[in-house]
């Protein structure tokens, strides 16, 4: 089973604009057992737009074709999906009516009554999250759907809507079960050597990404005609790589390091405090992206001035003028000192050189000093990071989460 | 003249990966006057990728594709391009060359000879930034390139190979100009309004997009025969969109506000501190993630807790009893705090309810005071700002350095 995905929109073609519902959209799609073997991505022209569906029919089973369906002029999807597969628009009742409920006591513009018109014989996906509805057309040798590009739109449409059709129709093929085992502190010729064995097994199909935070993602794909065989699959080569790296992996699938530290602590009841030098907010950022961080985040600072670093966090001057603001003794003196002023369980602390300027022979860009200060006294590490300054900043932001959730399941 | 870009690469489907190529690819196809019509992603597979290859030479004048010219068994965009051209492959001297010098004192796997096969005919682009040459074949009614699919490589690429065969191949056709003409601090309607004779206007071409950051974008595209006509047209209509919305204007293309920001703060050799509270560290991360911050940012503090407001920026507790931490006295409190403390000419503060709990009928989720102090005293504003989590800090952030940015250019 094949399916085709074609994103509409001609900001998507030269806006400066990515499509980026394609990637959940293929993900589900996987999930159900339906293989994206197309990606597609056309303008707001008629023309072009039949081309592109026409194709789609041609070479796959399931097309399913986003955005276009609003109440503007140039939303042509309804209609040019309408002339491909030969049937007149009709108004849809249901449709009209939920617009209606949606719009009620905000400024209706007639064309609104537009988005209710769609092909004779399409069923409707109501549009949980916005105005537009969608449908799909299920018909012996055919199966399109047309979802709203808005991508939570989209996203509510397909999960609530089309997601169940789609499963009952496709039923009984094969399941695919997905999983990503996620490290950090290894490199990514550490990992192949560790997992070399199960790497080469076909079944299932495990990869390797290596990401902009440094880490290496495990990929493992199973695709059986049986879903528990796929799930187990899946959990067995997990339970080997888990195995093999040991306190490498973090977590799975869409799970951030900052997640996993903020779990551990939340558990232990432990409480955080920060002091940035290099990473200038990124880590308290990182670590307070995550709801419910107040219960262990107590406070955070960015000391990029000597002074800062002295003042807030009562690192001695001679100790920097001796040692320089980007050094292992600064930086557990930065941790020390923002445990103590924070009065937390855990003081950590990152002082490096970003870049691109600012390095030397003997402290070149990229070194990077992560320091943490607990009960038990402080720890340090050093680090050189490739890359430009961003990278450099995520990656020690990683590794200094890194050393804290280290801390915490030793 | 119309393009079409296929990515190839099975993980470009169903690895979770996107395709950014094509972005760039289709910017620089605009300035040379090619229009991007369709963009399409296809696997490494055979049939899958001629169809697609074959299809794309019957629809449009130039072809360029992306991926699959490695050293690898899964590399097949050579022989499949050569197949679809009805050209043998040969091997390439001046190819073999390159990656030999390349790869010269590496491990020198077999198969890297190879990527020195290409269709007859072809000619040689070489590869700057890594080892996998590209070709193009340019015949009577066929213009299709072939370049590799890491992003560093490509656009060296095409940059110093592909871009001036294409200018020459295609010249005295149309110039395209473009500009982002980026606000904040109002909402789409206003803008709308503010510029409507303008986006009603054909030539050149106005259109508007929201940003996550609740910012407006101006897009704006001329076309025309002559480049310096584009390009008059393109300076014209940003004058006459300055005029109108004044300084909502913060800068244009990718321009950040936290460079604007920087570079004022920079050249009126004034020092910013920053103490913030929703926003977690988001605002240092911004302003720090430019290069020289550190000319211009002193310190940050990251207050999460009510004792860290107290101890570290002097608010008063009775303050916060009185009128909870979230409130315009609190954010002022802690600009003037967060000044003092740093001894800098200007202090930002941020307080909110960044959600999803924590809010109340009184302050809801997305409720934000936003506070600069300065020698001329503090200003406070207030904001609801609608959206998740994310949405809210970032709106936030984006809001606290406009304030930054409006003091500075008043």
């Amino acid at each position: 089973m094949r399916a085709e995905i074609i994103a509409t929109g001609t900001e998507l073609l030269s806006g400066g604009v990515l499509d980026t519902n394609s990637l959940f959209l293929s993900e589900e799609l996987m999930l159900l057992g339906i293989e994206t073997a197309f990606k597609t991505v056309v303008g707001d022209d008629e023309k072009d737009m039949e081309e592109a569906l026409q194709r789609s029919l041609a070479r796959v089973s399931v097309v399913i074709v986003t955005g276009g369906i609003g109440p503007t002029e140039d939303d042509i999807t309804r209609k040019v999906v309408a002339k491909i597969v030969k049937k007149r628009m009709v108004l849809n009742e249901d449709a009209l009516k939920a617009i209606h409920t949606r719009l009620t006591g905000r400024d209706y513009g007639t064309t609104n009554d537009r988005q209710a018109l769609i092909p004779s014989g399409a069923r409707l996906l109501q549009n949980p999250a916005g105005v537009a509805p969608g449908f799909f057309i299920d018909e012996s040798e055919l199966f399109i759907a047309v979802l709203p590009g808005v991508p939570k739109e989209m996203r509510a449409m397909f999960s609530e809507g089309l997601k169940p059709v789609l499963a009952e129709r496709f039923a009984n093929r094969m399941f695919i079960r997905r999983r990503l085992v996620r490290t950090c502190g290894m490199s990514e010729s550490a990992v192949n050597q560790a997992i070399q064995d199960t790497l080469k097994r076909d079944i299932p199909v495990v990869g390797l990404t290596v990401k902009e935070t440094g880490g290496v993602d495990i990929r493992i794909i199973a695709r059986e005609p049986n879903a528990d065989q796929a799930q187990t699959q899946v959990d067995r080569t997990e339970a080997t790589i888990r195995g093999k790296l040991g306190d490498a992996v973090y977590g799975v699938d869409g799970r951030e390091l900052e997640e996993v530290v903020g779990a551990l602590l939340m558990q232990r009841r432990l409480k955080l405090a920060v002091a940035e030098s290099c990473t200038g907010g990124l880590i308290g950022g990182r670590i307070t992206s995550i709801a419910g961080s107040s219960e262990y985040f107590e406070r955070g600072v960015v000391v990029y001035s000597n002074s800062a670093k002295t003042e807030m966090l009562g690192v001695p001057l001679d100790l920097i003028e001796r040692h320089g603001a980007v050094s292992s003794e600064v930086a557990a003196a930065m941790a020390s000192g923002i445990q103590k002023a924070a009065r937390t369980d855990l003081g950590l602390a990152v002082t490096g050189i970003a870049g691109p300027s600012g390095g030397t022979e003997q402290k070149p860009v990229g070194l990077v000093f992560v320091a943490l200060s607990t009960a038990q006294g402080v720890k340090t590490a050093e680090y050189r990071f490739l890359g430009d300054r961003e990278q450099v900043r995520l990656r020690a932001s990683q590794m200094a989460l890194d050393m804290v959730r280290r801390h915490l399941i030793a």
